[in-house]
């Protein structure tokens, strides 16, 4: 073993356990720009995004100046059921490949939600709690998210509407049959639940729906319903707040040991994981006081980061959400139906792309195949297996490590774990049977998707 | 919180972890009986089980006088890619009971595999790796130790073959999948690559399999394959050994914080799970150093303990296997077509049946329904969708803290959590629709079985 004083998995004590969530706003020179009203284009108001979303997570997502927001007792107290997760030094892994880097990943699928999500979904039902709301509505794609959420509502007893996008809910009864253990009601989307709902299945009676289409639905029966406010898994700033937490943990178990990061890899969809993982990180580097390499990683079949354009766009396909600065598809762009699974969104956190724009990290896209043969390498010598999404972090740290193993550098690699792929198991599949497809969209394709973008002044 | 120096999780140091294993048949008056060879009905030598088994194994099966049994370093290094795991302390389900009761789990579901198998299937493996074997063959239902084995195999670069009930085989095709992705075969039994398997494919076109005829196929694929033997993931005495690592780890985390259980509570099946839970307590318990109540759970449809018969038996339906003197059912009782998945075997671990005679532990059995109850009830607070096996232990730990809460009692329970019920959604669906089975055999029935038990002086 490379250092023996370093164990295979370090597990914070509770008392080391952060108090705060770390808001990297506070520290970026370019804030990120604000939400527009759909309507007017101007910024939303406090007031505006209160019929949406809950007071405090209003004043979360507004906040771009306050470092350190406390983190209530209430959910520290529910972090410590799940939390702290292990950050683990792949030991088998280094040596599998043979390579003198050490990889450190940060493993977030301990739960039963199966990823980092409950995070933030525990935060956002305590609030939508605290302010005496019976209950919260969302949407689901892979499930991953919806199964956080009703967990948290669950143990909030808090009510949980979860519409699922239609092709999952079909798909996957079986994560859909966890949200019902937690107590959540689940409703394929689209549905005649709701007006949009209704809209959609009188003009497409065989749709099979999709996350945009499920996003509009949650939110109508958000603010239609008394008592009831919506809520949503990434891409705010409000998520990747709560996600700090992540980073935080990673970064006092390393201080612990004076191990440095050279570099940080992490997924990306909407860009909560990463958000979270590097936060710290990268407040560092924006205060000049470290310098590390971050690498936000995308599946090539919707490569938001790495060939997307820096616009404001809506965030959901139905364009009844505010507008958002961030790299982009397009609204209307339709992910293929692959297994990036809750990586296929069109858009990405407006905090990550300010930062990526800014030359702050870099961002690389990996082709579906590739990730599931590192999927299928991790989980053989790792012992967890990995989700297809956080896959794709482990398909470049296998590339940084196996670069080293060629220059002989002993580079130190952090990546970002987020969940396990038990419920993907169609997907590891049709791997084995050679039926993985490996689509990239054409540039003629996004061309297309491009002209449509909002024109803001 | 009843006591706030107490963790929700006490993780142990890596130096903390067992170095050795420990055979609690060292401590015990009455030894279990030996295996008999099922022609001569005489005890089976250690040359006669070497043509099935390891040769460690065997030494290891035999032994009834080590006490402690050291763990290779290899299979130390693998035990610290998944352990140690968390002694969880129940806080918020006690706050949802109310119940003065302090109450304790260890967490054996961290790991891919789902369940505390993979602590044995690591040993048996490396043993067969050290004898210099190309594989190792094996049978699996509910598919947890198949999984393990299978994780095990591919981390030592060991060959294995996995006979899976047909109707598991069919209905659980995210289980295989697992397997294949750690680079088993897995073969739905009956097949034709067997003459056990041809025969009953001959005798019985349509059958969809069980236990029993996937123990004989692959018992037979072991001794007809050079360089091959055959594994098991319960019952035996070598596997409660493995498994001890359970209790020790239990018993260190509790003696660092000054805890005593009470209650001992485990699931039991074939005994894996509760065997190692319990061994380092019922080792105090054996040389009169400490008192504790351990209670055996069991399902109603599979009652080995509260209404078998303690007699030599086959350990399979084939009657290939050696005869082992256990509570059992009789080999030809055919477990209900429920869903205690991993706990329907008709037999129990030699050393458990003992120890049960000798009354140093307790028994009882649980319907289905209300195991299911118990289950959600500990998903909705401890955040943890447990196995329906682990669910057993769950439902009795529950039912004796609501005790507490009427007595006024407060008594420290411990319980085994063997894993997690992600493979298991079908179940808790018919849970939710209603349509759960609370078959329990009739004495009559029993009765047919036991008039079948081999006849031993």
């Amino acid at each position: 073993m490379a250092n023996e004083k370093i164990p295979y998995k370090i597990y914070l004590e509770e008392s080391e356990m952060p108090q705060s969530w770390y808001n990297v706003r506070a520290d970026m020179k370019n804030k990120p720009a604000p939400l527009l009203n759909p309507g007017t284009h101007q910024p939303m108001t406090a007031e505006e995004l209160g019929g949406v979303f809950c007071a405090d997570l209003v004043q979360q997502e507004l906040d771009n100046d306050t470092a350190f927001i406390p983190i209530p007792e209430e959910i520290r107290n529910f972090y410590k059921m799940y939390r702290p997760s292990p950050l683990v030094r792949a030991y088998c892994l280094e040596e599998k490949l043979q390579t003198p880097a050490k990889i450190y990943y940060k493993f977030e699928g301990n739960n039963t939600s199966g990823s980092h999500k409950l995070n933030s979904a525990i935060a956002q039902a305590y609030y939508a709690k605290k302010q005496g709301l019976k209950g919260v509505t969302t949407e689901t794609g892979a499930g991953q998210w919806g199964t956080a959420l009703a967990m948290a509502c669950a143990y909030l007893g808090l009510d949980c509407k979860v519409y699922m996008v239609k092709v999952s809910y079909e798909q996957k009864p079986f994560r859909r049959e966890v949200m019902r253990t937690y107590g959540a009601s689940v409703t394929p989307s689209p549905s005649d639940t709701t007006n949009v709902g209704r809209k959609i299945l009188a003009e497409h009676p065989g749709t099979t729906g999709s996350l945009g289409c499920a996003i509009s639905e949650a939110v109508e029966a958000a603010v239609s319903t008394p008592g009831y406010r919506y809520v949503l898994g990434s891409v705010l700033n409000q998520v990747l707040l709560h996600q700090s937490v992540i980073g935080l943990e990673t970064k006092t178990a390393m201080d612990k040991y004076g191990i440095k990061p050279d570099i940080i890899i992490g997924c990306a969809g909407g860009g909560s994981n990463l958000g979270g993982l590097i936060a710290p990180f990268m407040g560092q580097k924006l205060r000049g006081e470290a310098d590390y390499r971050i690498v936000a990683v995308e599946p090539a079949s919707c490569p938001s980061l790495t060939r997307g354009r820096f616009a404001y766009d809506f965030a959901d396909t139905g364009m009844v959400c505010p507008l958002a600065k961030m790299y982009t598809l397009g609204s209307g762009f339709i992910p293929a139906p692959n297994h990036a699974g809750g990586l296929r969104y069109h858009g990405m956190s407006p905090i990550l792309s300010q930062l990526y724009d800014d030359g702050l990290m870099e961002a690389v896209s990996v082709p579906q195949t590739k990730v599931f043969e590192a999927a299928e390498q991790f989980a053989r010598v790792e012992g967890i297996l990995p989700a297809p999404e956080s896959s794709h972090a482990i398909r470049v740290a296998i590339d940084e490590a196996l670069k080293c193993k060629e220059t002989g550098e002993e580079k130190t690699i952090l990546f970002g774990l987020t969940g396990t792929g038990y419920f993907d198991m169609v997907a590891y599949e049709k791997f084995h049977e050679g039926q993985m497809d490996d689509y990239v969209p054409s540039d003629e394709e996004l061309a297309a998707y491009f002209a449509q973008l909002p024109k803001i002044d």
